[in-house]
């Protein structure tokens, strides 16, 4: 069954601008992939008679016609008055897609078989954009999400940080909140996530089970440490090969949407042994990598004194086989330089922004600008509970703002713009899960139905209701979640 | 009738720490200010007995029985577990007020008179804090709030905010906006508002009876502006003169929630004969004033040219007789220093701290921990549509971030604390509008009801409970409102 979407669309295929398909049609098929996007329905090869079949969205929405009363027909109006815009009219026009980019593609489509199979759903006025990707967080500390945050990083991971991942010794513990962990991500609209659990094997198990159950994809880390850490969070590395390979057996189709991802908390908390292990683990199962990299000056002047032979922190993770072997995402690199730039460049490794970490944890401001000056990938990162919020929307905030104090400072480098934080929390981030936060063909519909009705009490235009949202909505206007082309329901957490 | 409310209270009577009252009390007069706040229902000459008067918050909160289910054998157990808590717990003990602070107080009270006439209201397990207070946004910029964020000051100003304020020339338009706007404080949370209106005198008359018929506090600037603006947005200050005086004659009773506030726009866009106007209509009537000050180097050199004697930004304003001769607040202060920094403490003229909107204008870090080390008195302004987000909560959230990147640069000076954003949240915030921001005895009774049960799902002390809410909470939250004693309902938007 191939199914159409009818949407105010927004998606960026570059990070320079937004494509603006009012009104625009998406197509899936079967295999929950996008085949073709379009304007309209008949280069979709779906003749507009087909329509009868549209389910729509009152009902679905669960919005009944008395509900919407004198509302409905003010929402009627959706198309901007130019002339209020003034003289920015014009420019913003042009971030709308222009017709030769879609005619480009319509022409592609000319000679398309007609399909049978077809159900045309109309989400009627509501925004349709590719599902949030969060690249870092860690799972095992979301009992500790927004506390303790006048604390410094050393008492804050010895009296909050450490004893709370200890208790997922405990998988009734680790279940009870897990749960609410992946309720919470669905709530927010991420539907891709790479996370850290703990070092405890069933727990992780827990977690994942858990993912694979709400239908949401996710990379999972059993966390490696085995060296500076308390008693109870050190396991031998023979214990994490086990527990690793136990993980694999259960979890590691190449297809599936939840797999292990291998973990080294960072290099001051693993062994060389530790670290040699996970690199080989992560050739021999094809498995990615995330840790975390050049956070802060104290910690990379001990990675400097524990591996004296590596010329950058990032040096040190490529000398175990840990950087862009395989596919790699390291969290934060807020003083990543010249060197380690570059060397992250030629191996392909992502960046996880994580920007209200780096405030609530008082690290700096990572530079994002120069990262995709340099052609790097960027995605962003909750980071739970260092950071305190979950939504990725609310990253692309902060994440222009942290931009702007930079540019405040140094004009020679502009600030983020919106298209660019949207495309690091689509399409970009995406990238590090497969054909993941575009709705180019090809790419799995990963998707939010954004009922904005409630923040959109003027006329604004199409790409205006986006910004609003971003700015000031929460999930309360998330009205429908898609992971993979299925829609996926709200997880239970009792 | 005296109203006696139970509830985990939190207030800040120093800026350094809270008071913490787990299923504490607070007295309030039939004027709608607090009489007594105490730990047991005995001080405050209500004896146990009476509690048959207590109205339940279960029927009250609109939560029966069945609602509640298996949730509400949970949340009997408030208590923190002080061993999870780990060594921290100590330290975080000593935030809750010691009972010699109570003791002083409950001696006091021994010899009081019973009352007859008192009502107690039980909130269970709800967090009782004062309500928020909002020193700087700008009411006729509302429909912009969340746009054109990628834009910078001049186009934004230009294409954006004065095209909007000219809008209010309409007073349908202005009742449709405001009525948002209003509902929207309410919403959040803020009790008492400082804000700009526009020129126009019928439009801010609708927003200060909106305000009025609310119950909501409010100082309601029109705004004062005639040179280096847009033809729609000036007036004569013979005109500016006459829409002051037909205000106060609707508005100025002296103890009035809603009264009008001198509001020259800045500088710039006042001639000195209008600026010299608005300081003698504020002493003549004895109107607060507001303004904006040292946002922006570009701006200060402007002032240094047009009014060449004066030593600095705020002595311009002195000049003129708007810095403090009547209660002054100044928006912004990003680049006040010495001099200014010492006018400011002699004529005990006020700073709204805006930091999100200093982030989003690329403005800077504004030195909030020098401020308040100087005695300089502190409080939040949202300053939409520079600023994105109208809830004070985040703005004290902002406020820490934006400290502890100063503090990451300058180890010199602490950064803010959670008690001392609280602090000037209410506290010292509400100082602008009297006795209003804490819960000692003498104060008005603005107060929040939180029922964080959905954001509570394990056992946190009652001060991590209010650190998550300000975290991680939003309106949801807020269970009740009051201002000045009075319950607040929602205000109707149409």
């Amino acid at each position: 069954m191939r199914r159409i979407y009818k949407a105010h669309i927004l998606y960026t295929k570059e990070k320079d601008r937004f494509v603006v398909l009012e009104n625009g049609y998406v197509a899936v098929d079967a295999d929950g992939r996008v085949t073709e996007v379009a304007a309209d329905l008949e280069s979709l090869g779906a003749d507009a008679s087909k329509r009868r079949n549209t389910k729509t969205d009152a009902s679905q929405l669960g919005a009944d016609a008395s509900q919407l009363g004198a509302d409905a027909s003010k929402r009627r109006n959706t198309k901007t008055d130019a002339s209020q815009l003034g003289a920015d009219a014009s420019k913003r026009r042009n971030t709308k897609t222009d017709a030769s980019e879609l005619g480009a593609d319509a022409s592609k489509r000319r000679n398309k078989p007609e399909y049978d199979d077809t159900e045309i759903i109309d989400f009627g006025d509501c925004l349709l954009i590719p599902a949030m990707n969060d690249l870092h967080v860690h799972a095992a500390q979301y009992r500790n999400q927004g506390i303790a945050m006048d604390l410094e990083l050393l008492p804050w991971l010895h009296n909050y940080t450490f004893p709370e991942e200890m208790k997922y010794a405990d998988t009734e513990y680790a279940k009870r909140m897990y749960r609410q962990f992946v309720r919470d991500l669905w709530r927010v609209g991420t539907m891709r996530t790479c996370t850290f659990a703990s070092i405890h094997t069933e727990s992780t198990r827990v977690l994942m089970r858990l993912f694979r159950e709400a239908g949401m994809g996710a990379l999972v880390g059993k966390v490696g440490m085995n060296r500076n850490c308390p008693e109870g969070l050190s396991e031998s590395v023979e214990q994490m090969v086990q527990g690793y390979e136990s993980l694999i057996a259960e979890f590691n189709e190449p297809d599936a949407l939840v797999r292990p991802i291998i973990t080294p908390r960072f290099i001051p908390s693993c062994t060389p042994e530790m670290l040699r292990t996970c690199g080989e683990l992560a050739v021999k199962y094809h498995l990615h990598v995330q840790s975390h990299l050049s956070e802060n000056k104290d910690e990379i002047a001990l990675v400097q004194k524990l591996e004296p032979e590596s010329t950058c922190y990032g040096d040190a993770y490529d000398r175990y086989g840990l950087f862009g072997q395989t596919p790699t995402v390291m969290a934060h690199c807020v003083f990543t330089e010249n060197e380690e730039m570059a060397l992250m460049k030629q191996r392909g490794v992502m960046v996880a922004h994580c920007p209200t970490s780096n405030l609530n944890v008082t690290t700096g401001i990572a530079p994002i600008r120069q990262f995709l000056d340099e052609g790097l990938r960027v995605g962003f990162g909750s980071d739970i509970s260092g950071g305190h919020n979950l939504s990725i929307f609310q990253m692309m905030v902060y994440a222009i703002q942290m931009s702007k104090l930079h540019y405040q400072r140094n004009h020679a480098r502009s600030f983020l713009t919106l298209s660019e934080a949207f495309w690091m929390a689509t399409k970009c981030g995406g990238s590090f899960f497969g054909k993941v936060g575009s709705f180019e063909p090809g790419y799995e519909f990963d998707a939010l139905v954004i009922d904005d009705r409630d923040l959109n009490h003027d006329n604004y235009s199409i790409l205006e209701r986006l910004e609003r949202f971003i700015y000031l909505g929460d999930d309360r206007q998330i009205e429908k979640r898609f992971c993979r082309g299925r829609e996926i329901v709200e997880p239970k957490i009792g």
